[in-house]
């Protein structure tokens, strides 16, 4: 079992990505894809005249501040364009291809985090009224059934909180989060960058090899923005049993099968 | 087997629907929920500068024209923003839904229609690269594994074509191949008006009871605007063996089994 997360940012080339899921499920792998959808829900938060706004944690996480209306957005983008695009785009390529987002028979449960703390302008301050949440607990029970149908599902955000209301949660890690509740032995996980760069943004500097013991140590001074948290995603999975996690560039033929084949940032 | 049609048109109180959809659940019935989302549709792309555009064929039937950006706009609108906001009710009422679109699985098929004809002051035209078509197969061992896996179905618009492109479809015509596929015995289409009007709009003018023989004479006489799609979709449900179709308000607490206890126009 592998669980393959693709990221939303610019520069991923879909078609791409779908025709080597194709190419793998053929060749008989049994797969789960996580995807994101970042830059699109930016563009249309912006045309819809209700601009995201990002917050950083003291920790130094940056998320989506997500009211409700970003949130009916968010799931306008995730659950809507980008999932059904990938959806027919897997369909088109003989894979028979569900899309699914975390609330979705409950799929992604978690607890919600309505206040959070955020660090602006050197200041702390709360801000509530957020949806947003961490997975918790997978429902394997439906992915196990569609992947005994046949069926490849295709899992988006937003999770589901445990007082049933619909939250953001980070995507790697709930890719993470996926793979632990499948006992998958790899989690891939596809950005617009080719790994962890010791100088970002310099990709000639990627660092091709972390054992986990040394996550903590790449994250706090390579790591940059969102490679934080895919560190942190690849920690808790590789900590939940995942045999290894590979962090892999999307913007190229044949992605997956490159990642896996161990081109990228290897956590083990 | 039930299937329950619940429209996208203003007015329509889905909170109270959904309260409805879970207490026949609890009272033990099976059921397939297949929503619309026009209105909103209608808003979202107003508001992202691709204003929506309705064209009517030669027989007098009224539809969305849909390119492909229009495509886009309606599966972020009835895939994400509609059928999130209802699985998550459900989810919020003890109902375990899960929602697909008929992409997802293959799970409404039809042919698209690419080219079609359309009359525009008085003069008819052929107009292309439409992405619509009409549900002509239904997946139902998806919706059956669901169904048994103790899930309730939450289904919505775009289809996928023969060549497994997304095409925009009817949702009452759609519910009614469903309700085929399955051998339900009743499909309830519940939208913002009480049924079909003697003298629309006057609600008082209520048409009760329209035997099948007389679905086209009726259609032809009484109905205005999309109630003739709604028509045309139950009589291709009675054909095909489902036992009634009962066209409901959906503007009311207990909208289902009021529904189903026979208000509106009942067609059998």
């Amino acid at each position: 079992m592998i669980v393959v997360k693709v990221g939303g940012s610019e520069g991923i080339d879909y078609d791409a990505f779908c025709a080597d899921i194709a190419q793998l499920v053929k060749a008989g792998k049994q797969l789960i894809v996580v995807h994101g959808g970042s830059s699109q829900t930016n563009a249309v938060a912006e045309a819809l005249g209700h601009p995201p706004q990002f917050v950083t944690s003291p920790s130094g996480y940056t998320s989506r501040l997500t009211d409700r209306k970003t949130l009916e957005i968010f799931e306008m983008v995730y659950c809507g364009k980008m999932n059904k695009m990938i959806v027919e785009k897997l369909q088109a390529l003989g894979v028979n291809a569900v899309g699914l987002s975390g609330i979705d028979g409950g799929l992604w449960r978690g607890k919600r985090k309505s206040a959070i703390r955020v660090v602006e302008n050197g200041r702390k301050r709360i801000i509530r009224n957020n949806f947003t949440g961490k997975v918790e607990a997978v429902n394997t029970d439906l992915l196990t059934m569609l992947l005994e149908g046949g069926y490849v599902p295709v899992l988006t955000p937003p999770a589901i909180s445990y007082e049933n209301e619909a939250i953001n949660v980070d995507g790697d890690r709930a890719a993470g989060a996926t793979a632990i509740a499948l006992k998958a032995n790899t989690l891939v996980i596809l950005s617009n960058v080719p790994g962890v760069l010791k100088n970002f943004p310099d990709e000639e500097s990627l660092i091709t090899d972390v054992p986990s013991s040394q996550i903590d140590h790449v994250s706090e001074h390579y790591a940059e923005g969102r490679m934080r948290i895919k560190l942190l995603g690849s920690k808790e999975a590789i900590e939940g049993g995942v045999g290894r996690v590979i962090l892999g560039d999307a913007r190229q033929a044949d992605c997956v099968s490159t990642a896996l084949a161990g081109k990228g940032t290897t956590i083990s």
